[in-house]
């Protein structure tokens, strides 16, 4: 395995015996720095598991009532939980898999890469695995993916990592067909929109604030194959505002939407609030985008978020 | 490879010889017998490639423009194409893969098993592998998965099968935890559906006959990880019927809808109709299930059919 110096290098730290492993702050918490995973027991790689209870814990899936925990390596040493997010009522396919939540909030925390992933294939959280069909073409959209490091354990055997190349034979990778320097999932990028109207005659603070929030994150948004980025703002009863921006995949259905992306930082930051907290949204798209979210954001929100929660959307251009 | 007899039999057929290749009929075929297929150029199984320009003359998709086609074998010997179909205007999910497609149309026609599977990985239909993702972990809900064998097939190298366990080492096999005998996908099942009210005030002739369809579609949904089977009926400006049935998939998001299912059947058999040909449809589902389609079944089909399409909505129980 690859060495990892920045990983290790925090266990010398002097404070390391002098803080408590879990505060009631900690509860909700879904990023760790190296030493406050080392707290936890993640005092190496191959102890990545370790961390999985945490965030099995957090996971919000009412349908499912199988809570699906994952824990990431990010470039930048630090550590993310991701977990699985379902909604009664509405279709699976709005339905937020713990490694999309995990790479989405990679990508709200700017990290550029994710270099070890566990998840969580047993119930009891014991048995680790190749993520599921629909996360690893997920997954795929990172540049670095083929490299990426599952950690593979099971009851009777340690913990060892297999790249996600070694893992899926003749794998069906994104046929790019992209302009050359398109920027891949987790590079940084900047899709150069502008609102079309600045103004609107309706708008209250609220919404205006929310506006300028939702057209940093269609910004931030990776849509190379159908060119339709978009960014969704979200308010909760105490004015905290939340953003996610959509993610696409190359085989289509497996792409996050704005608003479940938005949802994950609702998750990430919202210190286990719940949905129905969500006062206010809105989605910023281009005008004549070959796929609009608006029908099935509303559909979303009409079903989770408050009952007065007010939902508006703004078109935007490309800059020339 | 294991022996395939009741494919190389028809090779001896003493008509071989005395049909066309092609007629006018042929252009919108989805199902081939054995002989049908040789005259395609599918004389052994690992000429199941010569099958895939006519599928992927035959997609719809006008979002991507990119035609994806796949060829598959069913148990019975008869040949299947798929093809991808995407929805302008609408988010990535509600797309069909071309793999998806062949299954459901594999369970429309009551197929028990899926063989061989040749999914065209190259845009010009010269290269074949492994399925997407998201069709994969949609495979693995047939009971034979591991088994089907997948065509292998490069500009340069002649045609193999590999088996999906294979191409997928640790492969996320679903986790059952279904009761025993639980029939998995393509296998016979009967969901013991009944209408809640079998009279309506409101129905038409058409809106009555299609709701029965439905309730039929519906019993034969598959929906073992949230029991929340439906079905849909679609009504042409012919008066031809379709019909589809909602698959699940233990990973959620990789579900094929009721309504996608049903589309599959129209362009199965509609001989190249359009969408915007569907003047009635037809949801049954249950009452009180934790995965509702009727909002999602109303998006699509307000996107696609008819401006004056009905679309009306009845619900089941489960027979004591
Ligand atoms: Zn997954
Ligand atoms: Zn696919």
């Amino acid at each position: 395995m690859a060495q990892h110096p920045n990983f290790s290098s925090f266990l010398q730290h002097p404070n390391i015996k002098s803080q408590n492993a879990t505060t009631a702050k900690d509860q909700y918490k879904f990023v760790f720095k190296p030493i406050e995973a080392a707290f936890e027991g993640v005092t190496e790689l191959k102890k990545l598991h370790m961390l999985i209870k945490k965030a099995m814990s957090l996971a919000r899936a009412p349908i499912s009532t199988n809570k699906v925990g994952a824990v990431g390596r990010a470039s930048s040493g630090r550590f993310y939980l991701g977990v699985n997010v379902d909604f009664p009522g509405l279709p699976l396919h709005y339905s937020i898999h713990a490694e999309q939540f995990l790479v989405a909030n990679l990508a709200l925390n700017s990290e550029e890469g994710l270099r070890q992933l566990a998840v969580a294939v047993s119930t009891d959280g014991i048995e680790f695995g190749t993520p599921c069909g629909h996360c690893c073409q997920f997954l795929l959209e990172i540049s670095n993916a083929p490299e990426i490091e599952i950690l593979i354990r099971s009851k009777h055997v340690e913990g060892s990592f297999a790249s996600l190349k070694c893992l899926l034979t003749d794998m069906y990778t994104p046929d790019r067909n992209l302009p050359n320097g398109t920027p891949l999932l987790l590079e940084k990028r900047d899709n150069c929109l502008d609102l079309l109207k600045k103004r609107d005659n309706c708008s209250t603070p609220y919404s205006n604030h929310l506006k300028w929030v939702a057209l940093d994150a269609a910004n931030n948004s990776f849509s190379p194959y159908t060119d339709s980025p978009s960014g969704v703002a979200l308010l909760d009863n105490d004015d905290i505002v939340y953003r996610g921006w959509y993610i696409e995949s190359v085989a289509y259905n497996s792409s996050l939407g704005p608003v479940q992306a938005a949802l994950v930082d609702f998750v990430a930051r919202g210190r286990g609030k719940g949905f129905d907290k969500t006062v206010g949204a809105v989605l910023v798209e281009k005008n004549d985008a070959r796929v609009s979210q608006e029908g099935t954001a509303k559909m979303l929100l009409e079903t989770i978020a408050d009952r007065n929660c007010f939902f508006k959307v703004f078109h935007c251009y490309v800059m020339p």
